[in-house]
């Protein structure tokens, strides 16, 4: 029988460190997400798991989690990050105690506002997602239903009642960005398609020439926007680039002679697109950027 | 000359003391005021001048805000609150020296996590809701796109692509509920009214029993499903309190034979609703709530 050879230990390269995130609330756990997401980007080299926990609002909630956390500190290698919006003193303390690096997000800016507004904190949980104020989630709700009424220029006519219209060639953004003004800030935000009609017609509609002062432009470059185009249209001539120019063009010859500011969309988000024109909304001069 | 006759003092009751509050930001600002909503939330019973930020992104546009919280200082006669998520420290800097309660919600977070995670943040300002990940943005766009295109039942044939199809009686809430979970979640989310056909067929479609693993019920009270239709169209049959409670419960019994778990949406908001079915979605059974 040989002896056993002694094989050299084989050199495993460990896997970038993937460390686990959590954010957590007794509720929607929508800020504790959008705070979280904000913080996380500030280290944008490293490689995260992002675990959306809402509703751990009992105490066997917390525990669960509190098991899951262990876990992903055994897998991981590292303990989890915890992102939290606890209200419930009872609730937090639990997952505090947890295997975690625990980040409370809202304890000590709620103590320091109480001090300053010289009112306790109410303390209830879920408030800042909930229909507080029906009035205005009403008006949210209409101008949802206000942008998809009028999506894709269906009804110019309804322009008039428009708080914002976008224009702008096919796929430059307009309805996601409705969809969002609409959601968010309540807006009735409607659009319209820059076409082959209107260069024929070598001019925007007269019903958007009259809204003019609500009316902005999204434009985009043109080789994003072919890429676009390709992706919904392989080899159409919708998608070839010199229609992607020559519609850009156009539609830029266009917004110029009515002084319709213009908003480049190729490389944002609808976020920064839309919080960009709500800031030219109501700015007195309109002009975005 | 009669002499001047000294008049008691007219006592003004003042009014209920009004506190302008300034969401602050490089970029879009959508942190600041999503945290400054929930903190905010927590003192309900004040009254806020809710006034948003975004692109505070040189010194002259953060001495421009300071003169603003000057006049409303001076008009409110109490300094305002500023919510901030600045990461350049010069223009950060400016605002702080301004007549305001100014709360920095970033920075002690951002330190916490560079000493936990072992890394220096980037102090690059805008990354949480610019498009870092093209391929996940894609999908939110692309989510947003699919229930444009599957809203109110278009396309049943459509309901095997989905993630989630809300089905409930018309007015229930599916469509912003459908648009917030593709927005925010880059869920594919079609969504299926149920109406007179179906009752009198006595059964949903066949297209969405066949998906029903990723089918939810979404139901209301039957008084407040009545004030919707009302305000939609008065005195009309489809408002009567009757039709209101029939549908419901015959929408309901045909939710329950097909195992459907249902929502109840009367009180609340399209954030609340989805982060439950975003939950039921992830969750083994599918339980909501």
């Amino acid at each position: 029988m040989p002896s056993a050879v002694e094989l050299p230990a084989v050199q495993h390269h460990p896997p970038p460190m993937k460390r686990t995130v959590y954010f957590v609330s007794e509720s929607t756990g929508i800020t504790a997400e959008t705070m979280g997401h904000s913080l996380l980007s500030q280290f944008d080299t490293l490689d995260f798991e992002q675990v959306y926990m809402p509703y751990i609002n009992t105490e066997a909630r917390a525990r669960a989690l509190c098991q899951r956390m262990d876990e992903a500190c055994e897998r991981d290698g590292v303990q989890p990050v915890v992102f939290a919006t606890m209200l419930d003193r009872e609730i937090g303390g639990i997952l505090r105690q947890g295997k975690c690096f625990y980040l409370e997000l809202f304890e000590q800016f709620v103590e320091l506002l109480s001090r300053e507004l010289g009112v306790p904190p109410s303390r209830k949980s879920g408030r800042s997602h909930a229909i507080t104020k029906p009035s205005s989630y009403t008006k949210r709700i209409e101008a949802i239903n206000f942008a998809m009424a009028n999506d894709d220029g269906v009804r110019p006519d309804n322009f008039r009642y428009a708080d914002v219209v976008l224009v702008g060639v096919s796929r430059s953004g307009k309805t996601p960005t409705c969809l969002y003004l609409s959601m968010h800030y309540g807006l009735r935000a409607a659009n319209y398609p820059v076409t082959e009609e209107d260069f024929e017609r070598g001019d925007l509609p007269a019903e958007l020439i009259e809204a003019k002062a609500r009316v902005f432009g999204l434009t985009i470059d043109p080789q994003r926007l072919q890429a676009i185009r390709e992706e919904r249209r392989p080899g159409s001539a919708y998608a070839s680039a010199g229609r992607c120019l020559r519609d850009i063009r156009e539609a830029q010859t266009m917004f110029k002679r009515h002084g319709i500011p213009a908003l480049n969309t190729t490389s944002q988000s609808i976020e920064e697109i839309s919080s960009q024109i709500l800031r030219a909304v109501k700015s007195p001069n309109g002009t975005v950027g």
